[in-house]
């Protein structure tokens, strides 16, 4: 089974390296990053480079694709070369996935119309100007389709994935491998749960606000 | 404040990757990546390139020092010129921290004899032989020295160590970004609720049995 992680300029880190940590375990699998050239590409922040190892036009026919998001997606909102290759690719997979924002780009290729997805909370509103219907759960299923709310989402996306695809015994040994027993140190990481004020400033820094 | 996060030969990703998600969004930070030399280094799976954008002696005095685990972690355990530079560095840190199997490479440096810190599940029993005091929780701190459990626990710690650094309203804001509100869909995540199956299916496999 080939998986294809796609990553591009300006992407979030941990919405790629999430799933990849856990796909990259299932038995079997060969998992690639792929980007429209091979070689670096920066990350959000401008502190990391992550390499992709194959072009898109190398790997056509994933069994698996993953569309992080992150900041950059913005600006592939249009990007044919893309676009044409999430289709051309959707139309062989076994499943199409995305992390966070990453579901603004499937969705831009056409391919969320009328489907129950989800993304990055802040960008709910934007999913459904491009034809999905966005659910506000942390990993919504619709046939194929699988996609996760924001970045750190993607880590129980693959989870979910990784049942479907390899059962869920296999699944729980990768949960166990990689202790996903999370515990964090605070209850903030849901605007239901977050403060009004921190989800206030949020709001304001956000690219679709 | 001045972040470096090590790379190196057969680190695991998500080790790296989560304290970075959360630690490049603190204010007023530089993050770097550091490793022996500049360039790409792959990771365990061998399946994902991360970029070092200096070398260790480029980096000599970090303010908070990161320290990943994975499978090349056990080739470092005598290697003079890292464990060298993580004694500098630990001179003048305000923090030394590491996650999974990356605290036994602190140990070898001899900077937690004594002291309480915690490891990957399956290294706990490595970490006593080399004169630390394991604590099986999820993030453990003494002193400036925080340590995490193994992999995706790396995020509990840098969330942990943001609301230190930043205080808890800037750590909450952080959590909220990356939306860090795990949901597994599995309990299986410790050993101490996974299946006996599965706890025995990876201690066989791990390379430190």
């Amino acid at each position: 089974m080939q998986i294809a992680i796609v990553v591009y300029d300006r992407l979030t880190a941990l919405d790629a390296i999430g799933p990849y940590e856990v796909l990259s375990r299932l038995p079997d699998v060969e998992l690639i990053f792929v980007g429209a050239a091979k070689g670096e590409q920066r990350t959000d922040t401008g502190r990391l480079g992550l390499i992709a190892d194959r072009t898109l036009a190398e790997v056509p026919a994933p069994d698996v694709v993953v569309v992080p998001g992150g900041p950059g997606q913005t600006a592939l909102m249009e990007d044919a070369e893309l676009l044409a290759w999430l289709r051309a690719a959707d139309a062989t997979s076994a499943w199409t996935t995305s992390v966070c924002t990453g579901s603004l780009l499937l969705a831009a290729a056409g391919l969320l119309d009328g489907r129950r997805a989800t993304t990055h909370w802040l960008a709910v509103d934007e999913l459904a100007r491009f034809g999905a219907t966005p659910v506000r759960e942390r990993v919504v299923e619709d046939g194929k389709y699988v996609t996760a709310a924001g970045v750190s989402a993607g880590i129980d996306m693959a989870l979910t994935l990784a049942g479907r695809i390899a059962g869920d015994e296999v699944a729980q040994l990768i949960q166990l491998g990689i202790e996903y027993d999370p515990r964090p140190p605070y209850g903030a990481g849901s605007p239901a749960t977050a403060s009004a004020q921190a989800v206030e400033t949020l709001r304001s820094l956000s690219r679709f606000s």
